[in-house]
């Protein structure tokens, strides 16, 4: 499969998954909408989704959707990122680039979905808060701990399994973030994808979002280094489980 | 297969669909529910459990149950809106006029199974919202994007996968409107389908309701242009990616 | 199948329907429990859950659980109940009476499950509403209605599909069964089966119950006839649209 | 298959089971998280799809993942535990040490992820709730009985389907887990697995928590004892069930 078919399938992908997964978190957060204050379960429910969608729309490609994916397929020393496509610096930086594009682009129309409630809503970090994850309790050493923890679940799962998410299938994966989101998700609200936080972080700054704040930069690393460090553990880990368990 | 088929098929699903999805806000908004004030993701699940049901009803035609998804398999070139369905101007009325005339019945028979919570009801409002979509923030250009933006996901994956509802299957259609509701369904209460606003809109104004209101006629154009147009577009993408990806 | 392995089995399916759901009412309604007050969704997927054991386990029978479901393949002419099993009088009433005894069994081990707050339970009416079903609005007219209405759905779009519940399968019933409570139980709670409203209302009245009031005989005969009547209609329009939708 | 791949298999599996069920509990409970008051029903899918990670990880090994289910599939009679694994005092014992090690496991990863949280919680029961289960009404006999039901219940559904919840499948366990929690974890708040609540419950009593209560040794065995003879009546019940309905 060539690289542009790569890119454009992820770059789909993506804007499908942060689309429908910050368009869960407008419809709670934000002022006025019809699903406001729905309830941690229904943010839960609308990212697996929202990765179910994403993972139907990119299938060819292997429907990485998430550096951390890439990254933990890398670590797990497999030949191939999907059917026919090599682990090559260039394939790598494809699935990232596309990756992160998807993602700012997903931002950039639910900004467009939700703009009279963006308009509406008086609070600067609940706009933020639609677009990228922020810590409960600010603390960067365990916020990146437990971003380490939610995406090796990910990772490690989806490679014990099979060779990534498109060959587990979409229903399996949508259930496993449900169930990340819903257990590991208390402390920082699992980015556990670096281009799911990233991206529309950038959207975020980009856009001329009514009476926005600050971006959050001084955060901003650690939705990227923590799902980069837990997805490599969970590929290597799913590895070297096989060695033992045969 | 004959389009007498197709049109009972498509009755019968699309009466099915709007039955239970009515259903589900006559239960959390009309008073003295059972289900009062359940909470949105109890709507999503409703109207996606809604859809599941119309989907198994009317698999034999394809379950179209949309116009949208009647337009977008029109937009992306089938040959065929179901198996044996030649696409011709006598079979997309005979979806249209189907879709329609399902929809309008499955709103009747959910007056009648909460007869005695509209007569309870004391606003005329939450009456009509049980039939028909309405918009939290009342501003008719950017309410037709987000029914555009919605319909289209709706539309794009659907066809990224296969010909139709009836082909992804029952359950992953189902959990595509969990989804769609839960994410985009924020601004206009998502419609995402022409038949299944105008249709309950129509009975909405002929059947006696007690105490019933105006049915908000200058509003009825937007659920039915939106998924119109998003329908179509979601129908051009999906034949497009594949040009790309291959 | 001896009618012997068919009353076994529909005990044992019909016993885990009744105890896991009525479960599902004693853990939201009774004082002091874990899932006090958890909403109108989590007892429709109790009670939806509660149907996919009860499938689960009386698959061999063909997992009717309901005497309405019996009386729908019946209407439907169906030559078996299951496979090998044939329709006869007396393969009739072994269903009717196994889904009666395994009702009834099912609502006396979930007061065993909940034996201590149901002691704590202050209100006779809500220990009622765990066993049996009642109207939010009583009119035993329209109450009849929307049971009529509930069971014509479960009925049909199992008929539609299959040959019953066992051969739809688990997970699609369990769905729909989710998706009727959703929709349509906000009037009358959705008995939408004789066996399981009948068998714990006797079990409400035999069982040494601290403080309990009145079995409500009265209302008893809605959620009786009113699914036998939606099934039988369910059964019948089964039958009929494929001779029209081929 | 050598006992060592057994032992590692359900190791992984178990931790992979309460380091996500452990976490939905502390999301909901502990003071600050995102999902605080998120509900019994996100508890209950967050302990379904936590069991659906641990049986997709330890597939291999038959996925018990609860010495309930082992002495469930040792009361049946069963001559393996999973596949190649024959039921000997070794692999029996193999299954309890693993299942009790991974579920400790689990329970310290937990601690780290909600570290935070943890140290800023305030009362020193809520921070044992999420290691390990308490009654809503402490009496030991009933507890105990409630336990019962509900292990029955679990193991019965498990067996009457197949040798074990690997063969089951991930997606039918989880969503039992969860008909289970939402029916039958109102009084006890559904242990059904001897290692899940004394795994933790070690966990408690030796980890450094911030302000930690009392570990209640004083119930810790109602949650073992319960789920053991459960687990024993279930697997001897779905024995004797196919004697009858052949």
């Amino acid at each position: 499969m060539s690289l542009g078919i790569v890119f454009a399938s992820e770059v789909m992908g993506t804007m499908m998954l942060t689309l429908l997964g910050c368009g869960v978190v407008a419809n709670v957060a934000l002022k006025g909408t019809k699903g406001n204050s729905g309830g941690f379960l229904l943010v839960n429910w609308g990212w697996g989704l929202a990765v179910m969608a994403g993972v139907f729309v990119a299938a060819k490609s292997g429907a990485h959707l998430n550096p951390a994916v890439t990254v933990g397929l890398l670590a797990n020393g497999k030949a191939e990122y999907a059917p026919d496509v090599a682990v090559t610096f260039a394939s790598t930086m494809t699935y990232f680039g596309a990756e992160m594009l998807g993602a700012f682009l997903g931002a950039v129309v639910c900004w467009l979905a939700y703009k009279e409630h963006f308009d509406g809503e008086p609070d600067a970090a609940t706009k933020l808060g639609v677009f990228s994850t922020g810590p409960a309790i600010r603390n960067y050493g365990w916020n990146t701990v437990t971003e380490i923890i939610g995406t090796f679940v990910l990772v490690f799962v989806i490679l014990m399994l099979g060779n990534g998410p498109a060959e587990l299938g979409p229903l399996p994966v949508a259930l496993l973030i449900v169930g990340i989101g819903a257990s590991l998700g208390g402390p920082t609200g699992y980015a556990i994808n670096p281009a799911r936080d990233l991206g529309p972080r950038i959207a975020h700054a980009l856009l001329p979002i009514k009476g926005k704040g600050s971006s959050d930069w001084s955060y901003a690393w650690v939705p990227v280094v923590g799902p980069l460090v837990g997805g490599a553990l969970g590929g290597l880990a799913a590895s070297w489980l096989p060695l033992v368990v045969g």
